[in-house]
C-alpha cells in the first residue's frame, strides 16, 4: 500500500522495453539521434502545433528552465502559494532565472482565480523599484488534486496577454487532468493561451522523462543554449527519447493514466463512503486528499501504508482541518491495484468500527 | 566504423541487465532508495575513504556543480585552454559559480605543467581588482588522449595546497587513466591532494551514470542543495543508481576500460605503422589522435567512418600539423570490434598505396 | 511643506564643507586615501568594536551586499513582509545573492516578534527542497516608524544563534533610532547579536554616505570583492569619506537626528490632538503616520503639502483605515522647520473645521 | 609629481561650484529632479541623437550594466586582452551578466583590429556547446593610449552588424579622444555603429560621474531595472547630475581634456627627447608610455613621484622591453602643471647623464 506518491515505481512495461530496444548501436550523441528526432516530432503532431521540445532529466529542470525562458533576471513571476515551482525546488526557479522572483498568491484548492491575478496585477505600483511581473505559472493538475476547466485557462490566459505575461503551464500530471477533461492536448494549452509547457512523464509510466514544449517561438530561441549551460543536454539522448517513444506509442500514456485516475475515484469513494471521512477537494485526476479522523490515520500507519499529511492552507477558512482530524493525500499510478485501494479503504472502515465499538 | 566518441553507443550489457532489474517495485523517491545508498557506500570501498556522493546525469553537472562547491562567484578556476570545462560546456561553469572565471593556460598534450601553474599563480596581481584564484580543474583524461602521472598530480597538488587552492579532477574518462597508470582510485586522486572529483561512467558503458565524488568535507556541505537546485536530483533515482550497480559488479567497468585501451593500443600501432602516418600525441588511454596524410582522411570519411577531426593548438609549435596533413580523433570503447580497428587501419593504409601508385 | 521623505534635501552644512575641504590635492584612489582610513578607524571607535567597514552608494547596495554576505545562493533570508529589502529594491538582494530567497513574515507595525521568527523557522521541512534559512534582516526604524527595543533585538539574536542565522541590521534610519532609544551604537547591534549592519547616513544630513559595517568576522572576507564586482567601489574615495567625516565631527550627526525626532514629535502630537486624527503607529523616530480624515489628506495636498500615503497592511486587524480615512506618511529631516511643523498642522485643523461649518 | 592616474585629484572648481549650488532645496529623489532631466537632455544635444542617459557611480557598473544589457547570461562578448573589462574589474562583468563570459583576443597597443574580430567569429563551432558571441566591447581611449580612428571604428562596426553584435564603448577618456580625433561626439559612436557608450567623466574633473548612454533602443529597455536592482540609482540625484552639469557648462570638459592632452603631449615630447628613451605607443590623448632605461626608473622613484609599471604584451613581439629598460605609465589630468611636467623631464635627464658620468 504505498500511495506516497506516483514516483516511487518504475517505468511501465511497454516504456522500458522500448528503452532496452534502443540501447543497441550507434547513435550521434547530445539529442542529435534518430529517436529524439522522432519524438520531437511527435510531439508537434500530439499538440497540432509548431512546438520546439526539449527533453531534460527532472520536472525542477523543466520548470526552471521553463520559467527562465519567460523571465528576466529582474522580473516577477506569479504562481499560486503552494506551487511546485515555489515551494518544492530549493529555489531552481530562482537560479536558473538568475534572481528573478516568485510571489505566490492564495487560492482554493490550489488554483489561480483569473481575478485575484487580475487584481494583484493592478496593484503593483508603476516605479522601478517594482519588479515587473512577465509570466504566470499554473499547476495542471494542481497541488490539491484540482483540474482547471478549459474556461479557467483561458481567462488566466486573456490576464496574462492583457499584462504581457507569458503564461507557463507545470504539466507534472498532464495526461491525467487530460483524461478528466476529456480534452485533447492543444484545448488544454495554447488554444487558451499557454506559452510554454512542462511535460511529465516520469510519473505516469516513464523512469525520467520531461519535455519542456514551446508554442510560442519567442521564447524558444535561447532554451539550446540554457539546457546546455544547465547540464540537462544528456549525451546518450536515447535514454530519454526512447522512453517517450514507447509511452506515446499506442497511446500508452493515457491507458496508464485512465488507469489511475480510475483508481483514485474507487479510492475516493471508497474513503469518502465511511462515516467522519470527507474529501479536502474532489478527486478529479490520481490524488485523493481525504480528510480522516486521527485513528484511521494512526491505522492506516499500524499497517505500512505509505502517503503524505498534506497543508490545509488552501482549504476555505471554515473547512479547514479540526483537532481531531488528518488531512492526507493518497496518489494513484499506473501500476496501483484494486486490491491495494480496497486494502486502504477496509482499513479505514475497520479502524473507525473499531473505534465506535471501544 | 564510429570512433567519433565513446558516447555513441548505449548501456554495455551487464549495465542494461541492472537498470531493468531494478525497475520493478516501489521505492522512495529523490535518492532516497536502497540501491542509492549501497553505491554510495560502493564508492566508498572503492576510494578507501569517506566520500560524499552526488550520483548526476551528466558530465557538465558533475563539473560545473563540483567547480560551484569550491568556487565562490568572485573567484578564478584555473584549468587548460583546451579544457572541457572551459570549452565545450557552454558556460555551464560559470552559470553554476555565479559569474566566477575560467582561466585557460596552455600546457602541450592537453597537460598543466605545476610549475606553468605556480608561476601563473605568482603572477596575479594583489589586489580587489584581481579575482582570487580558488581551484584548479585538470582532466583525466586529457583532451589530447594524456595521462597525468602520478607525480604530475601530486606536484599540482601541492601547488593547490600552497596557493590555497580546492584541486578537482575532471574524471570523464576515469578508469580508462586507472588502467592506464594501473594505479587504485585512492593514489590517482585524494592521496595526491585531489578535493573533488567527476567520475564518468557514461562514456564507459552506462547510459548515463556520472557522479560527484567528494573527498574534502569542506567542499560538501552544500551540495545537496546544489544539485536540488540544479534539477539533478532525479525522481527515479535508480534510474542513476541501478547502473552505477551493474557497472561496479565483478569489475565490469574495469573490464570495459581494458577493452577499450586496448582498442586503441592496436588502432595506434595500426596506424603510426603506416608511413607518413605520426601521432599527435601518445596513445595511453581510449583516444588515438593520428596526424595523417589528407589522403587518409579523405579515404576514411569516403568509406563513412565516424570521427572528429582536432585542433593542433596543444602540439609544440614545431610538431604543428602540416598542410597536407590532418589531425584526427579516434575514440574507442567497450564495444569497439577488432574487426572495426583492423577496417580502418586497412584503409587508411590502401589509400596510401593507392595514392602512391598515382 | 515636503514631507515626502528624509533624501528630499541636500547635505547639512558641516558634510558640504568636509566634502568641500577633501576635494583638493592629490589623493590615492579606491579607497586607499587617508581620509578614508581615519573614517574607518572612526567607526571603530563609535562602536567599541573591530569592525569591517565599506562606504558604499546607495542603502540598496548596502543591504543587498550585506546579505549577500551573510546568505549563500541557496539560502533563505527572513525579513517583515513590508520590509524595505523585499518590496522596495527591484530584487537587489536576489542578485546580490545569486537567486537565494527572501521570505517576508507578517508583524504589528512592520516589526518581526522573535516567537514568530522561531516558529516559521521550526515550522520548514528538513528536507533538500526546502531552501535552508541563513539569515534573518530588520529594519531599524521600521518602515512603520517603529523602533524596535534593545530586549526586542535581543530576543531575536538569540533566536539567530539558536538556528544558526546571521543577523543583519537595515540602518538607513540608525542615529534616529538611537536617539530614540537613548542607548550606544554598541548596544543596539553587535552586543544584541546583530553581525552586520547597514549604516544610513544619506537621510540624516549626506548627500550620498552609506556603509556596511561588519562585526562578524567571517562575514566580511569576501566582502571587499563583492563590492568590486558591484560597481560599488568609487575611484575618487573622499567623495564618500569626506562625508562621513564631517558627519561625525562634533556629533554633528546626533545634532540631525535629536532635530529630526524632534519635529516630529512636534508634528505627531499636533497632528494627533486634532479630532478625528489617530496615529497608525506611536512616534517613536522621525516618522509621522496619522490617520486623517480624508478631508485632511485633500487640505494638506490642495496646499501644494508633499507625503506618501501608505499601506495599513501591518495595522492589527480592527485598526485598519476606515472608508473616509487615509493614512499617511509625513517624514522629518535635520532641515524640517518648526514653521513648516506649525503650518501642517494649522492646515489640517482648518479643514476639519471647515468641514463641520459646512 | 602624481601621475598615478587621472583619479588622483578631486574635481575640478566648475564642478565642485555646481555640486555646492545644487545642494540647496527640496528635490524629488531617485533622478526625478530638474538637475537630472536637464542633464539628460543636454546628452541628447551632445550626441545629436535620441539617448538614454543612466547616470551611475563608477565606471565599473557603467561597462558591467551596459555589457548585461547587450549580453545574455549565455553569451560571449569579444573584447581586447588587456581590456579594463576582461582585466581590472575582479569580475563585475560576468557578475552583471549573470555568468556571460568574456574572450579576450590579442591586438597590439589595447586595438582590436577590425580583421582579427571577424576571424575570431568566423572561427567559432556552431553547436549548442558554444555560446554565441553577442557583443563587442572597445575601449576608446585604448588601455595603450591609443585612440581608434574613426575608420578604425567604422570597421568594427560593420564587423559587429555582419555578425549580430551589439557595439559598446568603454569611454572612460571619451573626451581626451574626441579632442584627439577632433571630431563630434555623434562621429566617434553611433554614426559608427556604437550601441551603448560608458561615458566616463570622473578622470577628466568630476568627483564621481559616469553615465551610460544608450543609442540602440533595444538595449535601453531594461537598463532602469537593471541598474536600481544593482544599487546605482542614488536617492539625492543631484550629486551626479549637478556635477555633470558643471562639467558640461561651458564646454568645461573640452577645455580639461584638451589640457590633460597637451600636458601628455610636452611630457612624451621631453621624455622622448632623452637619449635611450624609446616610447611605447605614441601619445595620442593623456598617457604617456615611455621604455625608459632602469636608471631613469630608479631616479623617478627615488625623488619621489608617482606612476604604474606596465605589461609589454600588447607590443609588437620585436619592440617588448629589454632587461636593462622599464615600460611605465604617466597620466596627466585637468590638473597637471608645466612645472611637474618639466620636474619629470628634468629629472630623467639628469639621472642619465649621471649614470654616463658614472
Amino acid at each position: 500500500m504505498n500511495f506516497a506518491s506516483d514516483n516511487i515505481v518504475g517505468a511501465s512495461a511497454p516504456v522500458l522495453q522500448a528503452l532496452v530496444q534502443a540501447n543497441s548501436g550507434a547513435l550521434p550523441a547530445y539529442g542529435n539521434d534518430e529517436i529524439t528526432k522522432r519524438v520531437k516530432a511527435r510531439f508537434a503532431d500530439i499538440f497540432e502545433h509548431e512546438v520546439a521540445v526539449h527533453l531534460v532529466t527532472t520536472g525542477t529542470a523543466a520548470n526552471a528552465l521553463a520559467l527562465a525562458s519567460a523571465v528576466p533576471p529582474w522580473g516577477l513571476c506569479v504562481c499560486h502559494q503552494e506551487g511546485h515551482v515555489i515551494d518544492d525546488e530549493c529555489g531552481a526557479p530562482e537560479f536558473f532565472m538568475h534572481g528573478a522572483k516568485l510571489v505566490g498568491l492564495p487560492g482554493v484548492g490550489g488554483k489561480l482565480a483569473a481575478d485575484d491575478v487580475a487584481s494583484y496585477l493592478k496593484s503593483l505600483p508603476k516605479a522601478v523599484k517594482q519588479m515587473p511581473p512577465k509570466a504566470l505559472s499554473i499547476s495542471q493538475v494542481t497541488e490539491c488534486g484540482l483540474v482547471y476547466s478549459l474556461d479557467e485557462i483561458k481567462a488566466l490566459g486573456a490576464v496574462c496577454r492583457e499584462h504581457g505575461l507569458s503564461f507557463h503551464m507545470d504539466g507534472a500530471r498532464f495526461v491525467n487532468a487530460l483524461v478528466s477533461l476529456d480534452c485533447t492536448p492543444a484545448e488544454m494549452t495554447w488554444k487558451q493561451g499557454v506559452d510554454i509547457l512542462s511535460f511529465g512523464a516520469t510519473k505516469n509510466g516513464c523512469l525520467m522523462a520531461e519535455a519542456i514544449v514551446v508554442f510560442n517561438p519567442a521564447l524558444a530561441e535561447a532554451l539550446d543554449y540554457r539546457a546546455k549551460r544547465a547540464g540537462q543536454v544528456v549525451s546518450k539522448g536515447r535514454i530519454i527519447s526512447a522512453q517517450f517513444e514507447g509511452y506515446f506509442a499506442d497511446d500508452h500514456w493515457y491507458a496508464n493514466a485512465r488507469h489511475a485516475n480510475r483508481m483514485a475515484k474507487l479510492l475516493s469513494e471508497g474513503l469518502s463512503g465511511i462515516p467522519g471521512v470527507r474529501l479536502g477537494w474532489p478527486t478529479q485526476a490520481n490524488e485523493v486528499f481525504p480528510i480522516v479522523p486521527k485513528a484511521i490515520d494512526q491505522a492506516l500507519k499500524a499497517t505500512g501504508a505509505h502517503y503524505h499529511a498534506w497543508t490545509d492552507v488552501s482549504l476555505p477558512a471554515d473547512e479547514r482541518v479540526g483537532p481531531d482530524e488528518a488531512l492526507i493525500r493518497l496518489v494513484t499510478s499506473f501500476a496501483t491495484t484494486e486490491a491495494e485501494v480496497r486494502q486502504v479503504v477496509d482499513i479505514a472502515r475497520s479502524a473507525l468500527s473499531r473505534q465506535a465499538a471501544e
